[in-house]
């Protein structure tokens, strides 16, 4: 990139982290815990969001962000849990920052919520760079993409507090290599706790469950 | 965005458009023909390439060049076809732009090759940006990633030349509609065609050969 190039991107990642930081004391002070989830496209964010939604909801004061370059498909699909849930459209961005999630909360009481997830833009790359003001970052990766995701997209696993692993049913027709996927996770980001999923059989909720909560309230 | 960040955008996207003018007169002139493969991460990119090259070596004299932030895993998977195969690695860059293919192929000659394939860094939002001076550009999307991926990446299918459906061998498995995903890309790209395979399975290989053939030849 040309010097101009790499001056301005620095700005606007510096215009991001102070919105970002007023974010983040806007969401202590109301005392709303926000989770980021990014992944590649199609990796089933919206499809973890969406039970982990019916799991929580009305239990817990649940609510959903979701960023998409176009449609409100999974506003409409995640809103069916009952949960509050508005969808961002970026155009031709390529993530979600901090100003977008400022302008979508802007009329939203926080103070009524415990728990807002907001679903990235389905992108490897640029997502990494754009802090939200969230308290957690989950990482998800799919059986389907391949074991070597950790080691070609580093910046988003090693960003990471947590990684899924999704679409656990599909392991064996692609005959996934567990061994080889972890290692190639710890060799970006060591100690990188990774939690198993299938949205589809249902399987590995529990756990999920369990290890944000636990992540959260830590 | 800010003004100042679509100005320099802008200026950047003009730089790129230029070299690329410069890229495709170039390659005119060496009688090479350059295919630009686009998708997101784990799309099978990679697992198509292989088999073209396979198919397509040592009978035409083609060459590959591939793009990921890290790694040259791709570079010497793609190597063991015994064509010339270079990487580029991008860093933190979301694409590959004119100026990378321009440097990786500055002591190429161009003129001891036919086809060159492009594998752009897995990412359906960013290169649909970036012009690569290439005559065909292909998007890859798997019947893992769903059926919605059109309507939410529209820039990316509405810039392909030719879509390539992959890792049929999973439709069953994830229950893929088939329909629906032909009726996404009718509604953002219409009169694409779609060319089905899988790589796995190796099926649709002589297709997908016939079709980008057909269309460089055109």
């Amino acid at each position: 990139m040309t010097p101009r190039i790499v001056e301005v991107r620095r700005d606007l990642l510096r215009k991001n982290d102070l919105l970002a930081h007023q974010l983040r004391s806007r969401f202590a002070a109301a005392g709303v815990t926000v989770v980021n989830l990014v992944s590649g496209p199609g990796a089933g964010k919206t499809a973890l969001l969406e039970a982990t939604l019916a799991a929580l909801h009305p239990g817990r004061r649940v609510a959903a962000l979701v960023g998409d370059l176009a449609t409100d498909n999974d506003a409409r699909r995640l809103g069916r849990s009952g949960a509050p849930v508005r969808q961002i459209t970026t155009g031709t961005v390529c993530h979600l920052d901090a100003e977008m999630v400022a302008a979508a909360l802007d009329d939203w009481d926080l103070g009524a919520l415990d728990l807002l997830f907001i679903e990235n833009v389905g992108n490897l790359v640029c997502p990494a760079s754009f802090d939200l003001g969230e308290s957690l970052r989950v990482v998800l990766f799919s059986v389907t993409e391949g074991e070597d995701k950790p080691l070609k997209y580093p910046t988003i696993f090693n960003g990471a507090d947590l990684a899924v692993l999704t679409k656990l049913d599909l392991a064996e027709a692609v005959e996934f290599d567990r061994a080889a996927a972890y290692r190639n996770v710890q060799a970006v980001r060591p100690g990188l706790e990774i939690v198993e999923v299938s949205a589809k059989r249902g399987t590995g909720l529990d756990g999920w469950l369990a290890r944000f909560s636990a992540r959260i309230s830590a």
